[in-house]
């Protein structure tokens, strides 16, 4: 593991914040956000398998995890930037895997990218709700502009509920959105 | 989970840093250094999975993501403050998991303090391996007295090492360490 | 008096205001928090002295300068943390005193601690004071988990004045209290 | 113009700095390395003048001011990222030109991005040594890894000159780049 | 160009925004100011030509690049200093000008002091709707006390417009004033 | 007291240290400098006076509290600007004390300027102090500008020390100095 440039997602600003206004040092960092999404993650898949929910919890934690380490070598492109060619740019994420000396990590990476298994899916909603939360607060704090994200991402996560989860993930998924929005 | 007050451990910077003269700016916060403890367990935890060694990789990752998640209540109190009351600051910190809804984390973090398992001792080992190596970068940017919890820390992860693993938990974290230290 | 340490409260941010959402690069440092008591002390002490109260003003300076001096070895650990164990931390500050090569000041130190004369009475008054002010302007600025603080530290403030400070004192600090939260 | 969004140039830490472990508090901001670049082309374009060769610097400097403006929209991509699919890019940034409300400067932008024009060469060097100059400060400062960029950014200008400059702008840009670099 | 000083205009924040509260990590550099002054005095310059008026768009450019670097070598002095000393400052500003090594700009410097050419009145403008931009988005993040530099600068602003703009620069500079002023 | 405007010294970078590439979240503030300074004046003061020296402790410490108060209003203006217009900007300043509502500390201002007290020297002395010892540690971290001042201070302070400091005072001095040197 290339520790060496991993280490350097604590000083990379999240992109999508910074180009609505939001100053780095009041932004979080990559890393932050990959904790927060994880601790997020970890906390649905909890839910889920107190309700008899077969989960894989090793699995979820490690795709929360690596979701957004690729960010070490290329930067945090906005998803504005890769729209239209997000087949070439989970390749180059591919290979920033394979520099960073994660290449044991391809496959979870894929099943990630896919959305497929129910795992990649509690992932994919952390990340989501990460996101909302952390720009709620920007748009407390007087960076307006951050607004715009929050009701994107919002509209991405329903989308994703509706679309992807049933059952009981389903209904978790929208208490523990409803739960985490009425606690910012 | 009252995410409301975990979020701020993305601005809060880690004390031992900052009382040896890194500027916050400069200083990782403590969700980062729990983002690079994860990364780090997750990593020896798969070594040893790949080794043979029965290891229950969630356990791993889960104790890693809250081995510092008090501190969102508590701040970051430096080993020296805490020296001789350990008692107290342990149970300050059981109480501090209640406060932030995560009293479903309770046995795991009690165990994650005793050391006594072998996935406590991963994130033992990865805790300080993840200081090491953030430390010995802000020496190398010209913070000398950082130079003194790297000494520290380097001697007791050697200490956990030799006392704490045997067999090929000790091979491994000899190994990952040195190819960390190299890799900065 | 051992610099090298002491020069470091000027890059460890108020763990107060961190632990509520202000980033360290927003919120102010302990070295700024002990300038802005020092100098409301000065100014408590000066209206006194002006009214004919007898006041030592070099030894309410003095306390002023050196009332959070300790955190440059111990942090800046939140008073819910210290809450049952003010002894343990009372010795751990003294013992700090000391290895900051302030031992010359140790007695000054205990006699604010203990809150028992004016010049004490008058510092404990200026740190709250402080407090709140910057509180109130982090509130203003958009950081509203800060309200909690400024409302706890109101209250001490008001108990402080109502219990211990009489005759011409308790006047001058409510009229200070009142011309200082109308300024900001 | 929508200058909306392009103020918040000066809140995005370049990319590839931040990649290479430079915390944003220490790294420039895109607007910042705007400004080191116009200033450097205008120093070029004027010495140039006053060698009696033909050159509008009016055009110089707006398009010093333009070339890295489309980063208000799509933030700041590394080179890394651009190489092979640099054609979609410059789609994107045309887009971005448009988004911005500077359509105006289209024709402007697209000049530069062929580095076909003696004024476009004379930009592409500015930012070149733009970028170089801050790079050797921030190795200077302890940040190690960025020499990596120098020496790269150092081959692209060195390329750059000898295959595209002639005449006096050979001699002049050999000029500037080594009284610059004395000059750090 | 004496770069080793002018780089730092990178790390100088507006004296204007931080006696007034706004934290340097929050506030714009000296560089982050002249980037933004630049591009809206080329914009009014590129409507006035585009209207037929004559206007040197090259001066206007340079102009607004060195029309704050004097403070590479002053620091950013704020106008109430300033006052009733102009004639100091313009001394010690010239000054400045040799010692960064730009004596080929005196001139220009000059005119734009003098604000005697249309080209000068063009910067003075853009100098002023670029601080009333970035001051209304302080106020708007919370930071009050911003309000009164923004008033008076808009107060300064009209007053240049009404005395000194004639025509169809009158005209211009209303329109992209409210252009402007509704983008943000 | 004004404390609305006195409470953003906090916020103000010294101008000094990031004139010579200091970013401000690295720099100390001008409230940081007051604390530093009145610590180093405090601890020679008591030291005089352990020797038997006549001092007056609470003069030095109001003195080093309010000896850079007027930049709450002026911003933090760099020796070499004022070299030569001291006298108005000494008439600024005091304009300054009266607008932060500290009229009554206008006498001890002017003793401190005139540096003809022995407090004053104190003060003075333990302000070039603070000034050295903060920019040893900014060269030591690798800003190599800071280094020219660094340089002029311990010039000014020699100068200072033989010239108006004699007797104990003078001993005292070197002591501190040839102490706090060793300390960084």
């Amino acid at each position: 593991m290339n520790l060496k440039y991993i280490l350097n997602l604590r000083h990379i600003p999240r992109t999508g914040w910074v180009l609505r206004g939001v100053p780095p040092a009041v932004a979080e960092s990559v890393a932050d956000h990959i904790f927060l999404t994880t601790l997020i993650a970890m906390d649905i898949a909890e839910r889920l398998g107190s309700m008899g929910v077969r989960i894989d919890k090793a699995r979820v934690l490690a795709m929360s995890i690596i979701h957004d380490i690729p960010e070490a070598v290329t930067g945090d492109v906005v998803r504005q930037v890769k729209h239209g060619v997000e087949e070439y740019f989970s390749m180059v994420e591919s290979k920033a895997i394979e520099e960073l000396g994660l290449q044991g990590y391809s496959e979870l990476y894929d099943e990630l990218s896919k959305a497929g298994s129910l795992e990649a899916l509690v992932v994919k909603a952390a990340d989501d709700i990460a996101t909302i939360l952390e720009g709620s607060r920007l748009v407390d704090t007087g960076y307006r502009q951050v607004e715009e994200i929050v009701v994107n991402v919002r509209d991405h996560l329903y989308r994703l509920i509706n679309e992807k989860a049933n059952g009981d993930l389903k209904g978790i998924l929208h208490q523990v959105v409803s739960e985490y929005m009425g606690s910012t």
